[in-house]
């Protein structure tokens, strides 16, 4: 069994990791953190998990974390860069959730976040997480950085494209919807469901911090010598709870029937356990991968004209945060890639 | 294994017997019928099934549905009860999941279905599928009716007060609430989301299906000599799809205090994995169950006046159809009972 | 034209006066008071009220406020009996739309609302603003408390029984439920979409603010020796915007037949504008009444029983609150009743 | 008083005209047809209209018709070209709200709707109901083909880049999401609640029927001379009842400042009643609109990269259909044009 802890375990990745690693039958949950829900018990919190869990919140305490084989951390980004590399030093594992590891390229980072990376040379030693890029990196990572969720969704999208040059880099549209749960579990007037339900609207149309991981991670498919991917980026918030559904354009170069467009997107995907690739002409639903670790993708050119299609759904909470988490883990140690994330999507 | 068989998959019913039995490691679901989509692929109707299922709906088919160890059946009322009979006869065991061996009295039966029921001795025989309530005979039965969505909340809401008769057992009230999945997957009108989102009505107001089935699982609880349950039932139709929430009403003739109340019900389903009596002052919610076998319960005595309030909920189409299915297969087949059905709910 | 003032305009039924009173043609609204968004255009604030308004928020200024005909307060409880005795005494009517004025029992408004009430003697002056009672009052009145949102559902739908006094009084219960918008436009993380989309609840149902009022407007209507009316209330929440129904139970004590009941009330109101009694069997939905000032109520007898059936839907930023306040406005002020009130529901 | 009658008066476009002519201070409504439900009470169908309309469906009559200064057609695609050339010959005005009488190119039509036209000089002949573009001839004409939902928001987000002939117009990408009640009130089981509810999807992503009308608007109002307007169009659908949002992304061709798009389009649309430009920055949200004739627009530059995003929002229902209806009636009757069309946005 594999001790793991949980760090910042109120907000909903955390309760996320806590639905999944329920059933896992590797794991161990042996602590997790809060600092404003310290000694109420889990099955207070998350009435859901009542029967599953016996553990109450406790204070980050580093002994206790530093006798795990794996700590996760679920906390808002500049939480993981101050405490991590304790652990990293003490030799236990870390999947990072949060943003604080995703980015190579310190400055951007700093510009993007708003303050000082406090770990800057873990950074670049840490993996990206996207196992369908970095699967053997992962399985020898001390440190995942787990990719967000629109990056997720959209890097998926886009990497038969890019990897096979096939498009033009400097021409990305992706127009993007999450649920509300990306939002997090936040105390926020904006956030209430009179405000949302029954209503629609992009946000962060100039400029999302999803932005730079996104274009780090296609550009480190692309072949040498290409012109680097450039996205133009719209998100857009969903009257609903879970699921991201992204919509992607590129500008075909090199001419590929949409036959080969099938083709190229089945073949890179086809030893992929949690990315499949539609038949032609099908549209994704985000209930379709509701609660799994699945990223269901469609490829269309319409109208033949040179401008592709690509649509890409995932659940934000699951494939875009903890479920793929879990998958780092699975790769991390050794077992069947799978294990614990079997069960099919909740639809209806 | 088990070899299972399901009859009418094409409901909400049957693609959540198809989700759960996914990944239920003693199950193999060898047949799944379906007249209107006759060679379809599963996975071709339920994208969220791609990847679980090879099968494809098949036309029913006799002699395959009796190499089965158990047929069930996810019909309209008025199907089960015109095949099952040839299939009790040669053997097979049954879990029907519509109303059709619900009731004992088949004159009700016909006054409320609007139909002559074709196969009233095997109503008789018939085990009504409550775990709670009929453990015991669940084991043995050849054919178990499986109950209602609302009889199972309210059932669950009302057993311990009146197997202890401490209320006033015709006076007996009932406001109940479901997701819209409840009115199954049909082209109606009256269904479509345009005409439901940010709606709450109350239907059936004069008089619903499941009041016979409630009032029989009820008087079958009392003790003898008391006067008969007597409910009235008023159900209505939320803007969202899955879960039910019963809220239960009844006048207290006994004098018992909140604390005798809330003994009562913890003692009656301390050994029920299903059943989850919430601390006093707790109000369960029905996403607390979304996807799982569980009904949660509360209650309580508002300012200490003699109408108490018990508050019941359940996921309509697991514990109220699907997921009480697989609990009953598992009793049946001497399996741990809650084998297949241990996953927390989704949630948020 | 009225000059109208709104104390407290960042709230929901603040800004539901705007939008009601935009289209008045008898109304200019000269100011809107917010101290936290002193200086911020409404159209800012509320950008559906883009082009009607050229108003800015400002901070309450008592000169401003009594050079007004009418100030309306859409503030939290305990903030208009502070501020309202120094309107009234400089003659300004005033119409309060929150608690501070509705119940005339002084230690009972305390106990609920856990504060020392400010201005105890103007609450026995105050009207209680429900004009299918109080008409008369109403148009003389210099303060009036205009009633809550379940409230007002509930005792529209009770008020024909017990002025009758054809059911018994203190067996009354009361399972109503709310849209969202009920809770307010306030920061709270059980407010926000992902933890209330798809689910469903109870709460306060141990005791809600709303029952004392509801007993006293009950009690009011009663004829003289009836036992008093006595509630069980129940409140749940809804995944949606707006709308209440109220789904109302009360034991016939007069054997009144089906055709009498509905004609009670069909009598009871043919002369109200804003009450609509359905048909027998109807079923009145929320979505009927959005954004109006209509009450829509059915009543029926189930099952030829003693429990009669009463449903009774309101939009709850309505009628519930800063319709009816307009609707009071009219009556204060000899203006045709329905003015400014007659769009019809916006539906689907 | 105008007379008006509607066709086809029982699908959400015609209870929406009906909701928005009740209070029109010019018009009577003394006809609306439907064949099934001849006879049948309108408020009986719709209550949320009960004491707005004495009115009963009929049977469409043309005499009856033809005593009427306009006729309304709110019928699917198909109707109207069959019935319309009888009233243009008699002298009846007619706004129809199909697609029938949108496209100059017939062959087009036919390829995209599947079926011969009618009428196809008429077609010749209507008047493109988008007063922004149309308004002096909308005023003269006897036919009006009233513009689709999204083709409205689409292309009053685009007109201003491509009159001014400063973006690429051979690849431009519009991502738009309607409410469900842009399919309409039909009853097929892909447009159930359960189905839809927390579900987000793209359809006809290959190619919808909308996407002809707006190539040739936009291509209507391109400087001579200008390589044609091509489009590539995929629409989503969004789990709430009413709004259109669409985000459109365009390339600069001019290098046109932040500061001059966002005059460009001020200056565009400085005198048009329901044309609401935000101030730099904005998302407009589908809620700001609804239930009103506005489109509110914002238009961005993120990155200061040469794509160009502009977000459109509209009720589809209103500016998308039967406001916009109204809004041509008004011009088209010499009335004020904002006439019955004032009230804000239901928000929230």
């Amino acid at each position: 069994m594999i001790k793991v802890a949980i760090v910042g375990g109120t907000g909903y990745t955390g309760v996320e990791l806590l639905r999944i690693l329920a059933t896992h039958p590797q794991v161990d949950v042996t602590a997790i953190t809060s600092r404003s829900l310290n000694g109420t018990r889990v099955s207070e919190q998350f009435p859901s998990l009542r029967g599953h869990y016996d553990l109450a919140f406790c204070e980050p305490n580093i002994e206790q974390l530093c006798a795990c084989d794996l700590v996760f951390f679920a906390t808002p980004h500049g939480v993981a860069q101050a405490q991590v590399p304790a652990l990293i030093e003490r030799g236990v594992r870390v999947i990072d959730l949060s943003a604080d590891f995703r980015l190579k390229d310190i400055p951007a980072w700093e510009a993007w976040y708003g303050q000082e990376h406090a770990a800057p040379a873990l950074a670049q030693e840490a993996i990206y997480g996207l196992p369908e890029v970095n699967r053997a990196d992962i399985a020898d990572a001390q440190l995942v950085a787990c990719p967000g969720c629109y990056p997720t969704a959209i890097q998926l999208g886009w990497i038969p494209l890019l990897e096979a040059g096939v498009v033009e880099p400097a021409q990305l549209i992706a127009s993007a919807a999450s649920g509300a749960s990306g939002a997090g579990r936040q105390a926020k007037t904006e956030l209430i469901l009179a405000e949302n339900s029954d209503n629609f609207r992009a946000y962060s149309a100039a400029g999302h911090r999803h932005l730079p991981e996104i274009e780090q991670g296609l550009r480190g498919v692309q072949p040498s010598g290409a012109s680097p991917a450039q996205v133009t980026f719209v998100p857009h918030l969903l009257p609903m709870i879970r699921g991201i559904h992204a919509t992607l354009f590129a500008k075909s170069s090199a001419g590929l029937s949409p036959t080969e467009l099938q083709t190229l997107f089945e073949q890179r995907y086809k030893d992929e356990p949690f990315v499949d690739v539609l038949p032609p002409g099908s549209h994704p639903q985000t209930r379709s991968v509701r609660g799994t670790n699945m990223c269901r993708i469609s490829v269309m050119q319409p109208q033949d004209r040179d401008t592709l299609v690509v649509m890409s759904v995932i659940d934000n909470l699951a494939k875009g945060a903890s479920a793929q988490a879990v998958q780092n883990m699975n790769i991390m140690f050794g077992l069947t890639e799978t294990l614990g994330l079997e069960s099919p999507a909740l639809l209806p």
